[in-house]
């Protein structure tokens, strides 16, 4: 392996980390400071989560493309910009990194570093909302990366995630790395084990859903559509 | 109809639909979270609002413009952006998707996947927030057509909308499609089937004064005004 | 006076307009929907004004230069960015916008059309508030123009007067004009007439100070600052 | 000193204070305004910052670079971006200015103008949060640097510390002049004495993680690299 694309996955280490401490880390805050009202408490989630985010993906798209989530790495071998083989090496680095952020959370909030959660989530309508928030996440990364307008995939996701945090019932995990991340903190972000292969399948029942939209909308490539999603290529080259 | 026009019709059903979704699925969810303070409830629902709105319009602003609302298209078309027969194909595909976002924002919360709202909402005082809301949305979106500037329309529209839902008291409806589709779920952001006609008449109003005003503010197009409110006219003829 | 002249004012007066309907139209809303909590009322009130005035400011921009605030006109005179005459003609669009601007807001909403604010807000804290928020909103926008990002003053107003509505005793009014306008409702955002003339004179002696802070940081125009803060010049050549 | 170096020290002495201004300020009004929900009382103080961050970091970062910060600044010289002599000149500024800004706040707000803090705030965890909160600005400020993105670094140093606010224990001081100036407040954003030794002790532990992360993550600059962090340099060969 390069130094180029061993920089790549501690990127994506580094990346679905801090994603996941800041999800798991607003959680734990906004359940244990505004115990009153659950709404507030998921407002103040879906903030922290919308504005991490925009910040996390302008720092690590220049490197491995920001993907923290392997439906989107899945997604951009599908659409060909990224070789499969590549997704092997991302998945594995995206899961280690969204568990070690949940510890981290928990540490800093001074939680049980590792308590699996009992937030049992899974229910038809939930399933539904993951099939929905992840098939609109892909579409918004994509219909831009077609479309040529990459350099505006990190306010949009940030936004169509905070967003989606309010308007689907299952909150929009819409990630199955961060889903095995959050089985790890007993928390308001938490959910439980037996939840989580439902989720999963659901996601990727989402970017299938996703990939096929993509295509049919954007059947051409402009040809400013040929900027890679990331610039990891820009750096692959110059290293 | 050539595959092009076909996309563009598909695009504007999808996009409305997600939009609906967002506005009545994070309704539902900021109603039933937050019970004890309609403020919150409404700060979530334009928070969430805001924000799909932005990453939806990005995402589609490429393919059909983006319109969502048959007010906008219908100006489109007067201020010579778009052929009016297109109109005609727009919103039938615009209220369908408004009324199947209602279905899925309600399928995905559990409620009855249709039930007639029994918001009532109709008083003086709503029909001029209305004709506010919707003149506000046309200046902000065919303003910056003409000074050559629509690559702000995103960010603007989403943060007017934004604002609108907490400074009119009908909390800015402003889209006959959405109005309808909002009638098919008895929740939060509900209204009643007697209460639309009367608010679909005062967002046509709007229309007309908003397009009355981007007129006589912006009587020349400058050189650069040329490029159309959306990027279809690319699409069309690349297709 | 030449047509451009005449639309230069109108944007004046209907931005003006807009803003305080966005003001006192969303006080209005927060005091009856969060009667619970002023801190939440107060951060609706900041949020939708934020959103608006990014909102109006990208729409009025390229017409009159989206002042709507007489403190922002004096400076950009006495800035050189426009003749002192035009500013004669604009503080009167400004304050008669943002009089009909409340108005607007007492009928959206059902409050009687005309009311004087009975709400007292003298006090030396609160004067030294306006000073240090309208010096720093003057900083924001001349700032930026004299170091040639003038398209960056949309969004640096509206942050910045979101985070004033929070960070000052005074809530920030910052603006002659919408202190006279917001007498006019007595509501969440009035101002009652015997305080208004303690708070304009405070916002005049910040306008001061912020011009004198831009000038010792920038001494000297770099090529790009000849850009206008505004883009009537274009406008006006182009008429 | 020639005329351009006092000019950026008087820009960190001011920004530094508005800085404090806001975080202080809205602290106060967020604890008197919403005394039932510490939750909100943080989002509030979280949304102010971000807001008056981003603002402050466009107006002075062509000046002065907009540190406000002695570990950015020290960052800044151990990446190659200024010279060291610089920085020992801009801490003290940096720390005078968080004092003034926090006896501007007090004063704003009727406070007595000088007062210990005595929030007790050093447990194991909340360190912790300060290094990963450090930590992760330095790599969000430096990977866009390096990058050639620093036309990036106001929003995505925004957002971040909107988001750090709520995810880390600590609430994301993360800069050893503020936590200075904190001590000299007894409000909701002040520190006591006793607790800032080991919060800026933490900070420098982020800032030394930070920078390493950088240097690995971005080993070699690209052309477009050699923009600086900040415009200093411009107007230093200006002036």
């Amino acid at each position: 392996m390069t130094g180029a694309a061993r920089r790549r996955l501690v990127a994506e280490f580094l990346g679905s980390s801090l994603l996941t401490a800041v999800v798991v880390g607003s959680g734990i805050a906004a359940q244990s400071l505004s115990p009153g009202d659950v709404g507030l408490q998921l407002l103040e989630n879906a903030l922290a989560t919308a504005f991490g985010l925009f910040a996390l993906i302008v720092v690590f798209a220049h490197v491995s493309g920001a993907h923290f989530n392997p439906v989107v790495s899945a997604a951009d071998a599908a659409l060909g910009y990224r070789p499969w083989r590549e997704v092997l090496t991302y998945v594995p680095a995206q899961i280690l990194g969204c568990i070690a952020g949940a510890i981290l959370a928990n540490a800093m909030f001074d939680a049980p570093i590792v308590e699996w959660s009992s937030t049992e989530r899974l229910t038809g309508p939930h399933l539904l909302g993951e099939v929905v928030a992840t098939a609109g996440l892909i579409l918004v990364i994509f219909s831009l990366a077609r479309a040529g307008r990459a350099h505006l995939a990190a306010p949009a996701v940030a936004a169509y995630i905070g967003a989606a945090y309010l308007f689907t019932s299952s909150t929009s995990f819409a990630n199955p790395a961060i889903t095995i991340g959050r089985m790890f903190s007993d928390t308001f972000a938490g959910i439980a084990p037996s939840s989580a292969p439902g989720y999963i399948g659901a996601q990727v029942v989402g970017g299938v859903v996703g990939v096929l939209l993509v295509r049919y909308l954007h059947p051409k490539r402009l040809p400013h559509e040929l900027t890679p999603v990331t610039d990891a290529h820009v750096n692959r080259n110059a290293a």
